[in-house]
């Protein structure tokens, strides 16, 4: 076994240790995120971190940094409250990884990538039009953690836009793999996961029951 | 296309919302967190929330609700001040899910699944020894979410094991792959991913650059 330690993690080159730190927590969400400034310039960023918080309201939580590239993503957010979250197709992980590139805050990402902006019903942000799953969400709270001087930013879920309504199943389940939704690992690999199992609710001392095909996969 | 707004979501069956709400934010960690009472009676269960946070210090985010299963785990990390962070191994996801029946909180789900706990160096949580990566966690924070009552637990990575050296690449990447680490969508559902592509550092006006395969995966 590989064994490391605080002090090791603490002397480590700067690269190597947040290769290492971002790819210990396992596979990340691979989302974009859409916003708009006061004045339509559109921006466009790759997320790893966005998190389910809570389902009744809809919280999904996102961190960040705001000194770093993110900083148009938390501007543009802060000042008009609203951004979208869409979902990275395998086929464009290139053209998601891309929008991580420092361009001026005056230049959008979606001129300089394959991805299209598109506006639904009244909502002011850009979604991406090549995803297949895209939500609306309005600004609620920032949380700013103080050992390190990130934020978490947590929004409420405005729309919900699937591409094609046989995405989600009967019970409600969202079939990812359908979607072709990729995830992240580390900062900058990208994969594409296939379904092992879906299993029904567990409960003890009974052995855990795999769901039938029809409701792991839409057919 | 599909469109469901906050109304709909609002009225819509429970089991239905968890299973959509669960599912769109994407692919998510698949984390087994072991835990010790003061008694030496151990804990183990399946979480989907674990987030990086920082990577200098290691920061670690676990999202949990207090009042549910979790309560073993959130109780323990409280009173004892560490926990551990296991990745599940794709072989065993059905043995993962099995942790998340609701046990009496004498029961141990060590004593119910597949998963063997392993004591290494002096830290007092017990570890799984079927993962391939293995976290032990000084807890750091708790910090309430106000706007459903989750708690977002902040913790320290103190000591990082892996099953073989060879699971990290020579820039410090973590081959996720390589460890059959699983990752979950929703609440019950489990996949295993598959590289699509590692990038270099993304620069403006400059075509992403695919790094070379010795540097994806490891020899």
């Amino acid at each position: 076994m590989l064994h490391i330690d605080t002090q090791a993690i603490a002397e480590m080159q700067h690269l190597y240790r947040i290769n290492l730190i971002n790819g210990i927590t396992g596979y990340k969400s691979a989302n974009l995120i859409g916003t708009i400034d006061e004045d339509g310039g559109t921006n466009l960023a790759v997320f790893s971190s966005v998190t389910h918080f809570g389902s009744n309201p809809a919280l999904i939580g996102l961190v960040l940094r705001p000194t770093t590239i993110a900083r148009n993503t938390y501007d543009n957010i802060k000042k008009t409250g609203y951004y979208t979250i869409n979902h990275i197709p395998g086929h464009l992980v290139g053209a998601a990884h891309h929008t991580s590139a420092k361009y001026d805050p005056e230049i959008s990402e979606f001129d300089k990538t394959a991805f299209n902006p598109v506006y639904l019903k009244e909502f002011s942000a850009p979604y991406v039009q090549e995803s297949a799953i895209k939500m609306g969400m309005e600004f609620l709270e920032e949380i700013p953690i103080k050992a390190n001087g990130t934020i978490l930013i947590l929004g409420q879920l405005k729309d919900l836009w699937f591409s094609d309504a046989a995405l989600v199943a009967e019970d409600g389940f969202v079939d990812l793999n359908a979607a072709d939704t990729a995830c992240i690992s580390g900062l900058d690999a990208y994969h594409r996961p296939s379904m092992l199992d879906r299993f029904h609710y567990a409960r003890p001392d009974k052995a855990v029951e795999t769901m039938p095909m029809d409701k792991k996969h839409q057919p």
